[in-house]
This record gives C-alpha cells, sequence and structure tokens, in this order.
C-alpha cells in the first residue's frame, strides 16, 4: 500500500484517475448568462415536465447521468459507484434520480461542496481499484432551495445585497483509468470553519474562511503555492466572498488575484441578472466546472485548475435555533497531465 | 494498485483497516432495554443539558468521538478524516458537533444505512493510505426525528403497529492500521432499490428489499454464504422487516434464519417497551453495533460479522408529492481475524 497522505489534509491520486467524460444540465436563468454555450441541455420550463420542483431537480441530475453516459459511451452497468447529493432535506433529489438505475449509490451531504467531495471520494474508488467506474453528480434548483430555505416564491420576498442566487442546475463527471485526462491529481479534504456569522443572507462571508482554511492547507500539505495553477476556483462564494478570500490572501502576503475566481461570479452577468452576489448552490460548481472549465482544458487553455466545492452547513432550523453558520470547502487538483 | 473491487458491488480490503475503538451513546428508553450495558453513557435527559433536541443529537456525536479517541489515545490532530451524517435536514447534528475540532469533515448521506456507508469510506481511506487514521460516526435522536419526520411530540400522534421507534443515541468507529482486531474485510455497495412502498409508518417493509439486494450481491461478489458469518444483522428493519427478509430469502431456498437478526428487534424489548415493531435511525445500528456486537467480538463471542446498515432515502416532501419509498443497504464485513 502507498502512503498517499501528505500532511493532514491532502493526499495524492497517484493512479490518476482520468475524466471520462462531463456533462452540465441547466435553467433558464444560467442558459441567458456569459457561459450558456457550455450547458448540454437546458430548458425553459422551470419543472422540466414533472409535478413540481423538486421533481425537476431529480430530473436534472438523471439527465446529467444519461448525457455523461452517452459521451463516455458507458451504460448503467457499467458504473461501479455514484457519489452524488443535493441541498434538499434528505437529499430527495440524489436518492430519486438514480432509484431505478442499479447503480452502488453512496449519498453525500456536503452542500454546496458536493460536487468536489464526490470528486474526492470518487477519486480515491478509482484510484485504490475499489471501483472500475464512478460517478460524481451534485444538483441544485432555484425554485425548490427558496422554499425549503428561505420563502415561497409567491410571497415575493426582498434580496438583500449579499444574498445570492441559487443555481439551477446538474452536472455530473465520470472517473475512471485511462491514458486521456484531464486528470485528478491530488485533493484536500476541508474541515469544518465557523467564524460565527449569523447572517443567512450572507452564505459567501459565511463560507469565505473555510475557502481560506482549505487552500492554505493544500500549499502547505502539497508544497504548492498559487502560481502552480492557472486557476484557483470556489464554488459559490459570490462577489462578496470572493473580495473576503482575496482579503484574507493580501494579509498573508500571498498573491492569488491573478488566478483566482469564483463560479458564482462567471455563471451570471452580476450587473444584468438581478443576482446580487452571483450564483450559489450545489448546482452552481458543478455546471462551471462540468460544463466551462472542463472544456477549456480540453482545449488545453487551462492545464492545471483547483476546484474548491464551499458548502455552508446551517439548516433553517439551525438558523431558527441562533446557531451560527458552519461551512467547509473541498479542494481537487485537476490537470491536463498527471502531476 | 490492486484490484480490489469483486463483481460489480463489492470490494475488499486488503489492508484490513482495524477498529481501534468504538463508542456507543444513548438515551433513557435505551438505557432500558436488553443492551444497556453495552453504552458507553446515557442520560435521563433527553435535551442532555441543551436547549433543544436537535442540539443534544449534535452533543451525543460530540460525546461518541471524545469516548472513542479517549480509549484509543488518539487526538483530534491524530484524526485525518471523519465521515459523518444522521437524519436531520442538512445532517446539523454532525456538521456542528465537529466545527471546532479542526477534523477533516466529509459529511454522508444516507439515512439510517450512514454507519455503514460511513465504514466502507472510512475503510476505504485508511485501507488505501488517504488518511491514517479515519472515524465512523452517525446519530439519531427520537424527539429530533418525530417533530421533523412526523408530529410534534406533544400532538400525541396514535403509532401503527408497523410503526418503529427512532433510537436515540450516537456510535462512533476509529479506524486505523495496527496487528490486533476487529478488521474491516470486505464491503458491499447497495444500490438504490424501491419497490413501490408508500406507507412512511412502514419503514422496515420498504427497506428489507434493499438489504435483501444488497445480501445476495455480497454473497455473489465474494462466494460467500450465510454460514461463513456467525452473525449477519440488519440495522433498524425491525420485526416486520426481518420477516420480510427471512421470508426473500425462504422463497430463494437459502437458510439465513440461524445467524440472521436485526438491531432494531435487539436493541428494546418489543414486548414491554411499547416500540411496536421495534428500533429504527441512524443510531439503532450505530450503538447496536458500537457497543454490543463490537464488545462481542473482542470477547471472541462472535467471529465474523456482516453489519448491513439499511436506508429509507424519502423525505416527508418526496412523501407529501405521492412518492414512494426508496431504500438502500450497505454491508460491512467485519472479522476478529484478517480474512
Amino acid at each position: 500500500m502507498g502512503i498517499l497522505h501528505r500532511g493532514r489534509q491532502s493526499f495524492v491520486f497517484d493512479q490518476h484517475p482520468a475524466i471520462l467524460a462531463s456533462s452540465a444540465i441547466a435553467g433558464k436563468k444560467e442558459q441567458e448568462g456569459p457561459l450558456k454555450a457550455y450547458f448540454d441541455e437546458t430548458n425553459t420550463d422551470t419543472k422540466w415536465g414533472q409535478s413540481s420542483w423538486e421533481k425537476a431537480e431529480s430530473k436534472m441530475q438523471e439527465l446529467a447521468l444519461e448525457t455523461a453516459k452517452k459521451k463516455a459511451g458507458i451504460h448503467n452497468q457499467d458504473l461501479d459507484a455514484l457519489f452524488a447529493g443535493d441541498l434538499l432535506n434528505q437529499c430527495i433529489s440524489s436518492s430519486f434520480a438514480i432509484r431505478d438505475s442499479g447503480v452502488p449509490f453512496l449519498g453525500l451531504y456536503g452542500a454546496c461542496s458536493t460536487m468536489a467531495e464526490g470528486l474526492c471520494l470518487a477519486g480515491m474508488a478509482v484510484n485504490g481499484g475499489y471501483a472500475r467506474i464512478a460517478a460524481a453528480v451534485s444538483s441544485s434548483h432555484f425554485a425548490s432551495a427558496e422554499r425549503q430555505y428561505r420563502y415561497p416564491l409567491g410571497y415575493g420576498g426582498q434580496r438583500t445585497p449579499t444574498a445570492q442566487w441559487t443555481v439551477t442546475g446538474a452536472g455530473c463527471i465520470l472517473l475512471g483509468r485511462q491514458e486521456q485526462g484531464p486528470f485528478l491529481n491530488a485533493a484536500t479534504v476541508g474541515a469544518v470553519v465557523d467564524y460565527g456569522i449569523k447572517d443567512a443572507n450572507n452564505m459567501g462571508a459565511a463560507m469565505a474562511p473555510a475557502a481560506y482554511e482549505t487552500l492554505r492547507a493544500h500549499f502547505d500539505d502539497l508544497q504548492l503555492s498559487p502560481s502552480d495553477y492557472d486557476l484557483i476556483v470556489t464554488g459559490d462564494l459570490g462577489s462578496v466572498g470572493k473580495e473576503i478570500i482575496l482579503d484574507l490572501f493580501r494579509r498573508d502576503g500571498v498573491g492569488i488575484g491573478g488566478v483566482y475566481n469564483d463560479c458564482g461570479v462567471m455563471i451570471f452577468d452580476l450587473e444584468k441578472q438581478d443576482v446580487h452576489a452571483g450564483g450559489s448552490g450545489c448546482g452552481c460548481g458543478s455546471v462551471v466546472l462540468c460544463g466551462y472549465l472542463l472544456r477549456q482544458m480540453e482545449r488545453k487553455k487551462l492545464h492545471n485548475v483547483l476546484f474548491c466545492g464551499t458548502g455552508a452547513l446551517m439548516s433553517p432550523l439551525s438558523t431558527q435555533q441562533g446557531e451560527s453558520i458552519p461551512a467547509v470547502c473541498h479542494a481537487v487538483s485537476i490537470g491536463t497531465e498527471r502531476r
């Protein structure tokens, strides 16, 4: 057995699991944004032909998996493990999406960090020979999230300037062993970080410290620096959280500004689309990674990307009970070459 | 890299991660049941000195982790990964329990199968060298589950004969590398199985088919039979689900009756404790495994145990939307010797 852990939080994928295929399914507002050319399927019907938004979200996960399998030329029976999660209570989008597939299923709850968590674990499964092909899937839906976390849409609640817009979308990545990349090269698992933020309309501020801590651990554990990446990207900090990250690193005297961005800022036109601080949700990082970023890697416009999924781990009930917002961030290093 | 998968759903732990320590924390009703001698800590206060049942559940997870660490003689900084989950929306018991620990955290949602899922993944992490020591933790609380899934306790709703009683308890297992067992020898990851059961008061019937399918896959993939175990134990099928499992195997002509039992049946005195079909919840399988069963293995009264965590993956909302109950079961083979 190799010793793959580096420091305490990080490990290397010495067998370099390859991304066999990825897919991004997105909603209407995402289709109107700057990344519209990179989604495999979009729909102007918020219910995707289903009877509820929750079922629509499940449908998007199904479509994401179907699309990725088609691209990779594989079938359900080729999939040894599927890691999936979402934001809905009891993660029903995920478990209902694959209930007829017969695919071995490992449910995750990492809030909006789920795609990164799924990649860490699916990567571990393929790297270690526990699975031949493994999938990571996650989703969110604006309407199902709003009514669960905030207000019924019909209530027409006002949104604060720091509020973010939950992305309607689902992403899927299939990992296996092949000579062609992109490859997973390393990962850093985050600890839960809670700086005491209690404003449930300011997720960016709650999650930014977790991203900062995980990035620091990643650089320390693996003896890397921001310049080893041409893109370091967080999942859904939005414009507020993005500024906080830049500020925290500035204090350390570490310049990441040149290579850092956030999927929540990238997915929408923040000036024109009335999304306040930007996109959020499991679907946000997922569709930006599975749609836009991996296409850029295929075209060799990006070579080394550190994808940092960020998740706020509170619930409406914990907020009602006066609790602050714990957050987590997992980072996965993806490269066009093995390193 | 070794090829560890066997068939599609199963894999072997070729490095045999060892159980360094385990702990079981339980509530008042559990303390009055037949396994009372096997809990590390119990409390007659349903709130465990906290201001809510949800915080009490989180407190139990903290205590479970603290107790297991103390037994193993390790500290938070020795823990490279913690896999945890629970039944509460957004799994707040788990993320709040470890928010001050600094331990790398991977959140799971497997409903009541969480301890088995955690063991599969923590086992993979230690077996593959991704983590030196990893923990699996899960919990449930009768009162927090009742008000989330069913009715406020004060409402005094009548319970049907097939209803089960959510166990108040938390369990923790620490895995690492050492010469002394018990060891994890193999695991089988379940697919989601949905036979169309819609009665949310009959979880045993909804979950039994998932347990049956996973057990069949386990025997097929690993070329084993029930007689290779001295105990095959499901997490929380209760008396109704237990009968269904026995019936399904009887139809196949496979006798498992002599070695099969269910934690939901074992944890309470079904005649005297007014729990109808028995115990349920993430805590049920967890405390029976981490308390009673692992003590029996230490004393060499049990040698090979197949622990099958069973989970019902619906939510109150999916039930309201007319959906049936998808279920999953993961099995972990634990032995006093490596095999």
